[in-house]
């Protein structure tokens, strides 16, 4: 029995993607799926309804349900939280760095890193100095991997993901997707998962 | 030990609502937690963001996702289902008799059969003659019931809860209300039973 790969789209400003980016790794490693970390923009997304910012800012219902439910979630799944002074964060250099490098040896710890860094640590993901002292945390060669992030033909590797979840139908952060199959919202991991042994199989 | 209350706010209308009506129940039953039904409209907290209609309608990519999640949600849970011919449904005579009659001893199978009429039968909730059909089924006069829901001051309760429900802060349907705490979308009834249990202990 194979199972189907799990293909994991966040944002690093998304307080859910922070949630699903903490859990969806130990999930799919249970249940023997293999994943892979898909990072995109929600910006061009988002502006694609006409929307200047983030719906939680949009819409203040909306916005104050979340801001309170990240507090249950982070307690239910024991994972550190502080509200960021910034949202959504400009997290465009973060994500540049991880598109170019899905499959580097240590994105799956700079995901992890990046994420605590916005929503533990609240600092600037579109920052140099914060992503090298990121990257060397991670053991990867901070310069080296930020240069090829940002001047070589890898740059285009965030723009490319983000053209693909707007074709894949996305609007909004986390999702999984498995084969064509589209799902939404942290809530929905372990449906995703479940998917992908049913159809794997 | 007791357990604290758990009020569940839908409407007739909403999807996620029919699916999590016909689990809500069950899980309270099971965890020991007392439940109210509590019925209010969409239509006034839509009005409030300037939405002519649901968001479902106005955004495509989120209303086509929903369209998907709810075939796979009913197969998930077992239950009937078939996209209705008008989305959003006119609700509101439904909603105006489970609001007068929220705590008759036939709320709860009237709540199930007249979900069932909308994303089963595809029938029309504010037809009386549908809704007397819907009454009768389930044991109640049909004619005093919709005399009482109409013209008397029970008419007034579908308004007070929607009214209570923009106090709130609710933003969509259906939620869990458990004290001050609010619960939104079919993903979440569990943490909200947790929760009711939890402070009532």
């Amino acid at each position: 029995m194979t199972t189907a790969t799990l293909q994991f789209w966040f944002e690093f400003a998304s307080p859910y993607s922070y949630i699903a980016a903490m859990r969806i790794e130990g999930l799919c490693r249970e249940a023997g799926v293999p994943m892979v970390w898909r990072p995109f923009l929600l910006g061009p997304i988002f502006a694609l309804r006409g929307w200047p910012t983030s719906h939680f800012n949009l819409n203040e219902r909306r916005g104050k349900y979340m801001w309170r439910d990240m507090e249950r979630l982070t307690e239910k799944y024991r994972l550190p939280w502080n509200r960021p002074s910034v949202f959504p964060r400009n997290a465009v250099l973060a994500a540049r760095v991880a598109a170019a490098f899905e499959n580097a040896p240590w994105i799956s710890q700079f995901v992890a890193s990046a994420f605590y860094a916005n929503f533990r640590d609240d600092e600037d993901l579109n920052s140099d100095v914060v992503i090298a002292k990121l990257l060397r945390a991670c053991g990867a060669d901070a310069q080296t991997v930020l240069s090829a992030a940002v001047n070589t033909h890898r740059r285009n590797c965030l723009r490319r993901n983000t053209t693909e979840a707007i074709e894949r139908g996305v609007f909004g952060a986390p999702n999984c997707v498995v084969g064509d199959e589209l799902f939404w919202g942290e809530e929905a991991l372990e449906d995703a998962v479940a998917w992908a042994v049913r159809r794997g199989a």
